[in-house]
């Protein structure tokens, strides 16, 4: 089944203790797409500038993303600037321009009404809102949101968590929007605000989904028990961007390409989620995410599995 | 089988946002002697002052623990006092009153010397090394150790370190031991330095072991490869005091009570150590571990595996 992302297709700047790397291509929606286009068919809304070559849209088209949603707008495309020198599991931000998506509006190309499964990446809870209200045929919404929203856009964002089926952050900001240090107490706290299921992601430690009364991920043993996929630890972690939109990717991209939800398939896709997250760390920006195979990508899941299974 | 622990018996003074107690029966080879309690025999050396009561004492042989080997001193027993106010994560040391422990020779009883199994807790690394030199009968050896040895003491420590089938130690420590900030790479340049296996403790997030080319875990799938015990997202976290050594408890007691160590064992073993670190942090002080039974550890135990259990 078809995957509609709503997010931002970016240029980024990013100096790690492996060394720098400017203006290459990323944003949330990116590396969602790349890492969803593995599992299943991938459509992509976003705007981007007069700086974005064909070659830029050919990364996402030769991993067969439907580009069509990819509007194109005077000006300059989204950029962010962001540091890992002082910490591998945190990007300080050095700059952000939004530039074309400042005045971004998202427009759903008609093919795309049939999308059944919906991603709202990290934008605007407004846009989030405006794409989510749209899609009459959707079966399935996941979301992400960050600090900035957390802290001062409480309110546009409350409107978007009532709609999803997962919401997807990490430690930091499921903390921030519970106000509670405890992450269960703050999962417990969450899932009353809308979202049926929550999934929080450590970094280097894997994910932890969460169940609320009316979890989407069916099974009577899932709603109350947390499932957590640990990720195997790297030798090298060169570039982190990327990271939890690559698990997000991983995740839904493999929920939408199977049958039916039963808790295995939420459990494997918990799985790939971390897989996808550990090859996009292993590159600069998107290019591991570029050339990747299924083989591999199972052969790792299968190293993941064996990280924690005791038989 | 039997396993002999040498290290701290000590009062703790503990301030966390659930309260504050005073002068709680603490210290490293308590919170071990009693995890380990559930699983094997236990034997303690260590020594206590005149502060020290036959309630205090009772704790431990209730529970099967052998005391022949707590050494009365005149003066007062080792006091530690800290706070999880900041971070419950991380204490923050207010004082240490080594006190008896300041002239601690550790001396072995007869009865103990037929010990297989010994854990050195976290103590100077000389007493360690020379606890380890007297048991000539011993198949295997864990141990603890902390920063202040880390930094401070690298050549005492190193030659303790070379007589380790395992040491368990924390994430920063792992770092700050292999001056390397990549968990990986860090492990991989400390079990150059002697350990066969090392074990990271990773609070809230479980443990990993990784293992050197003579690792002691056995099985060729485990000698590459390192394994994750997840640990389960708790409710209350009332005092983090003591989980690491109750990991150690847990964890070798386990692997005492079974007749042959396999890569399976060593899993469990893992597991179990999980298990006691989580139950050590329910209460203050070692009131959770004095009352458990291995029904309700067991129970645990399927919790924590169903967490992370594809299948």
């Amino acid at each position: 089944m078809a995957i509609l992302v709503v997010g931002s297709v970016a240029f980024d700047t990013i100096e790690t203790p492996h060394g720098k790397v400017e203006n290459c291509l990323g944003g949330a929606a990116t590396y969602f797409s790349l890492a969803a286009s593995y599992f299943t068919n991938v459509r992509v809304i976003a705007v981007v500038g007069e700086d974005f070559s064909a070659e830029n849209e050919a990364v996402l088209t030769k991993r067969g993303v439907d580009t069509q949603g990819l509007e194109r707008a005077n000006g300059k495309s989204f950029h962010w600037a962001g540091s890992y020198l002082e910490n591998l599991n945190e990007a300080q931000t050095l700059n952000t321009e939004l530039n074309v998506f400042e005045t971004f509006s998202p427009k759903i190309p008609a093919a795309y009404e049939d999308s059944e499964y919906l991603f709202l990446a990290n934008i605007d809870p407004v846009l989030q809102e405006r794409v989510r209200s749209q899609m009459s045929r959707v079966r399935m919404v996941c979301g992400d949101t960050m600090n900035y929203w957390i802290s001062g856009h409480r309110e546009k964002l409350a409107r978007v968590l009532k709609g999803l089926d997962a919401l997807l952050i990490n430690d930091k900001e499921a903390r921030m929007l519970a106000s509670n240090d405890n992450l269960l107490s703050a999962a417990r706290e969450i899932l009353t605000m809308g979202p049926k299921t929550l999934i929080v992601k450590h970094g280097e430690y894997g994910a932890t989904a969460f169940f609320g009364d009316k979890s989407f991920s069916g099974g009577a043993e899932m709603v109350t028990l947390p499932f957590r996929a640990p990720a195997m630890p790297l030798a090298e972690v060169v570039d982190p961007t990327g990271a939890g939109d690559s698990f997000a990717g991983g995740f839904f991209g493999y929920l939408a390409s199977q049958p039916e939800l039963t808790p295995l398939v939420f459990k494997r896709a918990m799985f790939y989620g971390g897989v996808m997250g550990s090859f996009a760390v292993e590159k600069f920006g998107t290019e591991r995410l570029q050339a990747l195979d299924r083989k591999e990508i199972d052969q790792r899941f299968e190293l993941f599995r064996g990280l924690s299974h005791i038989e």
